[in-house]
This record gives C-alpha cells, sequence and structure tokens, in this order.
C-alpha cells in the first residue's frame, strides 16, 4: 500500500497533544516510499470535507520542533461531533475525493469510534484504507491505556497548583475549594494528591465523580477537616454526581455545542459548594478557583515523561501503519517491574472507542481520598518531583 | 543599638516573600552582636499581641533554603488590619513588652503606613527602635519603587497561562475571557501581554483599572478583535471600573474582612461580562476564566530575578538595621543603562506608605492594550524567555 496520508485533531487540546502530530509527521517523512504525501486536515473532519488542508511534508524541522513544544492542536480542533454534525460517510467520503490512503485521527474516545465507523465504511466500499486512532485526553479515561497522552502534564499542573494553594492557605486560614477538570474519570481531580510532601498537606478532601456527592456528606467531611487541621483545602471534579446520577457542576440550563451539559468555562459548581460552606457556617472564609484551560495549555509546565509518550505514541502508529498493519490504535500499557516504564500495544479501535473508563476502585480511598496505590501510579507520570518546599520549624523561644 | 529582634508577614502571600524573610534571617544571623535574638511573630500582628513568636535563629540551614522557595508566608499571615482591628499602639505595647527592639514588617502600602506609625508611637514615647519594612506585592503598586518583589513571578504566571490559551483558542475557535487580580493598578493584566510572540497572538484586548470600563466600548472592541482576529482573548483586571468608579466586579454586597469590596474567590465578573458577550450575539462560543489563587503560588513557576531580588531587599534592609539606620524601606530602582539592572535605595516608611501608585500612563496604549515600554520594562522582571513554541507554516497541498 503506497498513497497519500491524512493527519486531523480533534477534542480538548492537551499539553502534549502537538508531540503525538510531530512525532507522526517525523516517521510519516521517513518513509515516503509508502507514505507519498502527508496532508493535514486543519479543524478534525471540517478540513476534510471542506478540503481545508496544509502540507506537512513541507514543514522545516525546527518549525516541527517548536510546534512539538507548543500546547493545544497546532492543526486546529473541532467542536463538530462526527456521527451529529458530520456523518463518517462525509468523511469516507472526503477521503475517497482526495485519494487518501493513510488516516491518522489524533483524539479520545470518541474518535476512536468514529475511526472505526470510517474503516468499517471503507471496508463494506472496498476502499483500501490504513486507518489508526493516536491517543490523547488530560481526562485519562481510554480503555485498554494504562494512561494517556496529555494526562501527565495536565496532572503536573494541578499538583503544582495545589501544592502552591497549600501555603497560601495555611497562611490565611479558612476554606479553599478548587474545582478541577474531569467530567466522568476523576483520574486529574486525584492528581491533586501528588500536591502532598507530609501528613496534613493540603488537598484534605477529594471528591470524584466515581464516588456519588451528596451534600451532607460533604459538610459532615469538611467539618471533621477542619477540626482536624484547622484549615481545608479541597479538590473537587467538575463531574461529581449525587446518589440519582444528577451532575451538582450543571446550572440545569447551559449545553455545549455536543448538546452536553457544559461545565469548563462555567463557575456554577464553585458558587453553589461556597454557599453551602457559607450556610453551614462551619467557617467565616471560603475561597473557591475553578481550574481553568490552563489545566491543559500552561505553557510553562510539563510532564517530558508525558512529553515522550506522546512523541512516541506518534511515531509508532505512523510506523505501524507503514509496516502493513490496517487499523487500530497504540494504547500505552506499564511494564510490570517495580521501576517505571512502558510498552506500546496495538490495539483495536474497538477496545478504546466509545465508552470511558473510570478510576479503579484500588485507587479511591472511602469517599474522599485517594490510595497510596495511587500515588504510585500517577508518580511517575509527572515527569520528576514538583520544586523543593518547606515550612519553618515551630520552635518557640524563651520568653523572658 | 543591641537587642531583640522580630519580623512578621502580612497581607495576600505572593510567590517571593519568603526569600524576602529568609534573606532578612540570614542578614541578622550573620549580626548576632547587634541583634541578639530573632523571633518571627505568627499570623503578623496577631503574634506580636499574642506572644506568638517562634525562634528564628533556631531553624537550620537547609529549612531556610527550602522556606526561601516556597510561596506564600512562612509566618503566616493575617487578615486582621492594623489601625482597625489591631491598632498600632497595641503592636507598639507589644514590642516593648517584649523588648523587641528591632521591628522588620513585611507588606504592601497599608504595612509601611502601619509601621510608619508605630515608629512614630516609639519616638513619642522615647522607646529605641528600629522600624522598617520591606517590599512586597503581586500588585507591583508601591510608590518609589521601579517594581516591587512578588510581581515578576506573578506576572510569569500569568504571561504563561495567555500564552497557552492563545493556541487553545487557535485551535478551538470563539471568545476567551481571562480575568486576572489587581485591585486598583493593571500591572498584572498588563503582563499579560508577554505572552505575545508575533503579531496576532494573545491578549487580543486588555483592559486596566487606570482605564474606565464601559459595556458599549467593550463590545464594539471586541467586535472589532473578532473582525480582525476571527477570534479574542481578552486580559481583564478584576479591579476595572466604570467612569463613575464602581467596580464592575462587584455583586454589590460580599465584603472581604477589611471591608472592601471582595473581588477575589469571587467569578461575578467573569459571569456578567460572558451573559453581556452571549447577549451581543458577536460569537456563539464565550468561555471565561478567573485565575485563581495559583497566581500568587503557583509553586513551580518563579521568577529567578524576583526570587533574587526579594532575597536581597530582605538581606539589604537588616543590614541596613545594624548598620545603625533607624527605619525606612528599601526601594528597588531601575538602572538607566540599557542593559536591566537593579539598585536598592533606602527611602522613608512616609514614602511608600498609604496611596498605591497606578500604572504610568506611557505604559498604556488606548483604552485596550499596553505600549511597547511597558514590555520593555516588565520583560526583564520574570525572570528569562517563555519556553518556546510556534505554528505549523499554511502551505497549501496541491489538490490533484
Amino acid at each position: 500500500m503506497i498513497g497519500r496520508a491524512v493527519i486531523a485533531q480533534i477534542g480538548g487540546p492537551t499539553r502534549v497533544i502537538n508531540a503525538s502530530l510531530v512525532g507522526a509527521i517525523r516517521a510519516a517523512l521517513k518513509n515516503r516510499d509508502t507514505i507519498s504525501e502527508l496532508w493535514g486536515s486543519l479543524h478534525g473532519p471540517e478540513g476534510l470535507i471542506k478540503g481545508n488542508f496544509i502540507d506537512l511534508s513541507a514543514q522545516n524541522s525546527r518549525t516541527l520542533t517548536r510546534v512539538s513544544r507548543t500546547p493545544s492542536a497546532a492543526l486546529y480542533s473541532s467542536r463538530k461531533k462526527i456521527g451529529k454534525d458530520i456523518s463518517e460517510e462525509e468523511v469516507f467520503n472526503a477521503l475517497k475525493k482526495y485519494n487518501l490512503r493513510f488516516f491518522f485521527y489524533i483524539g479520545g474516545n470518541d474518535s476512536a469510534d468514529n475511526a472505526n465507523t470510517i474503516n468499517e465504511i471503507a471496508k463494506k466500499n472496498g476502499y483500501e484504507l490504513t486507518c489508526f486512532h493516536i491517543p490523547k485526553t488530560v481526562d485519562n479515561d481510554l480503555r485498554v491505556n494504562d494512561h494517556t497522552p496529555g494526562f501527565g502534564s495536565a496532572a503536573r499542573y494541578v499538583a503544582n497548583v495545589f501544592a502552591g494553594d497549600n501555603y497560601d492557605n495555611l497562611s490565611l486560614g479558612g476554606v479553599k475549594l478548587n474545582i478541577v477538570m474531569g467530567r466522568s474519570a476523576g483520574f486529574l481531580t486525584a492528581a491533586s494528591a501528588l500536591a502532598r510532601q507530609k501528613e496534613g498537606d493540603a488537598p484534605h478532601l477529594i471528591y470524584v465523580p466515581e464516588v456519588p456527592f451528596e451534600k451532607e456528606m460533604f459538610l459532615r467531611d469538611l467539618d471533621s477537616a477542619m477540626s482536624k487541621y484547622g484549615r481545608a483545602i479541597i479538590a473537587i471534579s467538575e463531574g461529581i454526581e449525587d446518589k440519582e446520577g444528577r451532575p451538582i457542576a450543571w446550572d440545569g440550563k447551559t449545553l455545549d455545542s455536543h448538546g452536553n451539559p457544559q461545565f469548563s468555562g462555567s463557575s456554577f459548581l464553585a458558587d453553589e459548594l461556597t454557599r453551602w460552606v457559607e450556610e453551614s457556617r462551619i467557617t467565616k472564609r471560603v475561597r473557591a478557583d475553578t481550574l481553568g484551560y490552563a489545566q491543559r495549555s500552561y505553557l510553562e509546565t510539563i510532564s517530558e515523561q508525558d512529553w515522550k509518550e506522546a512523541y512516541t505514541a506518534g511515531r509508532e502508529t505512523v510506523r505501524l501503519a507503514v509496516s502493513g498493519y490496517q487499523s487500530g490504535s497504540v494504547a500505552i500499557l506499564r511494564n510490570p517491574r517495580k521501576e517505571y516504564g512502558y510498552n506500546l500495544q496495538l490495539t483495536s479501535l474497538e477496545s478504546v472507542a466509545k465508552t470511558p473508563r473510570k478510576m479503579p476502585l484500588e485507587f479511591i480511598k472511602g469517599t474522599n481520598d485517594v490510595t497510596s496505590e495511587f500515588i504510585d501510579y500517577a508518580k511517575p507520570l509527572i515527569g520528576g518531583p514538583l520544586p523543593i518546599r518547606g515550612e519553618l520549624k515551630m520552635i518557640r523561644p524563651y520568653l523572658s
């Protein structure tokens, strides 16, 4: 199989999604005998159906290096959902129209599902297509994978926020609520625990979407945290739901462009929980921050481990494609050795498509914390320890 | 003058306020012939009047090094306002009671004012007291000073947020509002401009408190930014006010512990401006982030220049005090040379007390941008360039 290839990016950007892109581009450029031309589709599937392409083989090496270190999707992303705003048939027809024989789609579980459908249509129509999904998501919720490119860097950012906020709250007291991204999996909220250096450090309570969230439980937990620590920093996932599965974060009306309840870019959850704490009279000082897009795009914080794995995932996917594998997604698995190491494994598109995974139960401690298993799991992914910090020793002087 | 010294920290924490603390501690420990004992007052003036001290001479060097790199106030801060919750007389009486002969107060303009009053009371009562203020504030609004310890690191954080968000917004489009700290001076909001690498980069509009903010003006600006760039990232100071001086950020009721309108920890401004943009129908996609306490406490981002100057300010203040100077504040001045350099200068407590400064007019361009003079001013303060990043070249393939 020799022919023209196209790459597209889709969904919420990450800090290292462009590392995967550049890894894929560089591998493709080394295999010009198989991939004769290399195009990028701008704005995901929108570029495909509109014929809006750029020539990725015409980029110089310096540009590619810079792009590989740049947050967000260099090919631009899209809010159009395939299977709703654009059909898989439309995408397939575009692939056919431009005689594209390799399709690389960098995205999450929905994108793997879209790639799978496109692959099936190609097969049914007897169109020779090599069709691969390259994983990315700060939510870390792709099945089969031990973890996903994008998570490590976002986790490092979240840990840095909580590590700094720990001392802010220690100095000024009261309750601090920090709302963290993650619609259905609690990994990124749980990563706040990587900020802890010793007993008593923030976060003091952690709420993930995997555990039903109830007002009474929350205020009871807060009351005991305040008794124990005299202060409290709380990590709360934007995706928390009550026992009936109703999101606490949602104002009940705002929808995103996919028709899902819109959480990000909204401070509804922070405001609601602040009101609960104020009304409870547990403390006089309550502050809340809704951690923003900086979680996925903050320039200076990157996990080098995450970057390397993202780059490798892009590169290896193209290598598989030019080696004659026809479809799939590369999954990141962990070596069973004590020291951290990873392997890539080719998995089917179906195996990572559709249903996202949740945090394993062994990572969740009770209703408001994570286990040491989670810490062991997440620590190698953020790319080295956080900067040094410490506290004065509370040695009393002799008051003469 | 030989005697016991006390140090206290007050007000909003910064990333490098502990560098000043440790600079002061180390200088004091080298001058034990003058400063016989060195205490820290916990929670600012509260520790003084309650006799809540720790022995700063008993801290080991490793602890001091770690503390010097730790965000926020290691001696803890206070929300009690001197001159309101605690009188300067109470503080002076505590200094007298514990026979404290050196008083070092790390804070902003209000703290310089408090130190000045305490100094005056001591003089009036014939109590020998050496009384110094050590500057800190992320707002950068202390008079006499070219800039203030704490600003450079906060500015670096803000620049990193906008530099990353630039690509997020480029990839997904629409309008992004980022609310930045700064109650009355626009320096930190203006620092968002340090994120720009080339024409068209975010931020596309910058609103500082020095320029009256009007809804019509804002929507008109936004409309032209959208026409020009097809997208818009907007930096907005939490302290913006209308022509009558009414804060746009304030919900009209919530007060902080000082009885001032509370902005931080509130998303009122972001929600209000989001509603304006939505109602204007200029764009379908509007997102807003209120940059949180990470601006002053994010662990991993520090301006080494800022750190060094904060440390030096602490150290030099103590050196002045042990050399026989009786009171004042060290101000940071800039060398007139082209290459960045700074000098410290002893200034009077009155000269930096009370009234904060605003951004100079030569830093403000029209009603929604900063000048190149501001960039030249702020660039050396953030401690080196931001990480590399770049964009793909929009080279079209030959569509055969």
